[in-house]
């Protein structure tokens, strides 16, 4: 595993670059690909038990589009269009920051799959930086669920995000979430380290 | 005016987007554009006599290709492609983070122009991020030419990007200038204001 989970004395955090995805509810799912349809994995994510699916879709804004959107799995209870600030400009959408699952008031769009298109309501929006913590690793460094805690990272472009949010789950593993946008702009990616420090 | 370029008690500076661009040498404008071809502007840019051209290109990778890249003018000494990482991943080039001018032995790429196509040897770069500092703004602030800084912006995703270039010189308008993946990494526009630390 590429990913080295044994605490050491500093707050180190494995980083993961999310690129724009979706999240399904079942129903939207068989809207897109048909009745009964259930999601191919592809590949495992870091995170247990979610995962990137084959299946893709086209997200269709006012201004642009973007094809072939990876679907992550397993499917949820809501669906959530996951994208960038750059892919919002390009869409033609105002998708807010937020922390995933908050979705009310956020704007909704096109989706076109094989089988049929939808307009979802709302479901739109920019991921609020944050970190995955396991138990273990919160209790060590006097971490609490919803903290908010800057991380330094990156070398020439070394850089210091501020706001970034703590998830405390025994589900979860180290790992600290960037979207295409943060990643490119400190220059890092998928495993490269921050630092966490208490903001 | 936009912008207000009053010098006050402390050092912020006023945040300039770059898009993707290219500075192209009468020469190669040619071969893109025809014989003799003068770029038309568009419009004015922050920095005096800098402006961006009604002309654009399309730019061509391994991996993918950009249309519609915006030529800013006049034209300079070096042919010159300032793309984001963003960019880099979506064209398959590995641009390498380099300063305005600085481009031995940095990758070429090919450029379509309505009358002609060329492969440039090299000039791809992302920008190092830096600063346009006019000199009474640099004494008030004992910044000097070349001096490495940190700069905090945005607010929900408030950021400190650190390794910021000054760039000393009385032709200059004082601004940041930060590529899309910076800005909206920060959650940042043109004419918001960052404020610049020793780093």
């Amino acid at each position: 595993m590429r990913r080295v989970q044994t605490i050491g004395e500093k707050p180190y955090v494995p980083i993961g670059v999310s690129n724009r995805h979706i999240h399904l509810k079942q129903e939207d799912l068989e809207i897109l690909f048909g009745t009964g349809y259930q999601l191919t994995k592809w590949k495992d994510l870091q995170q247990p038990g979610q995962f990137a699916a084959k299946e893709t879709v086209t997200i269709v804004g006012n201004k642009g589009e973007l094809e072939h959107v990876r679907i992550l799995g397993p499917v949820r209870n809501i669906t959530q269009v996951e994208i960038s600030r750059t892919d919002s400009f390009k869409l033609g959408v105002r998708a807010p920051i937020k922390e995933s699952g908050n979705i009310a008031g956020t704007p909704g769009i096109l989706l076109k799959g094989p089988c049929g298109e939808l307009k979802i309501t709302e479901g739109v929006i920019v991921a609020f930086r944050h970190i995955h913590v396991p138990p273990h690793f919160a209790e060590k460094f006097q971490l609490k669920d919803k903290d908010l805690v800057e991380v330094e990272l990156g070398d020439e472009r070394k850089t210091i995000f501020k706001n970034v949010l703590i998830r405390v789950s025994e589900k979860y593993v180290l790992e600290m979430h960037l979207d295409t946008d943060e990643a490119n702009a400190a220059g890092v990616g998928n495993g490269d380290l921050g630092l966490i420090r208490k903001g």
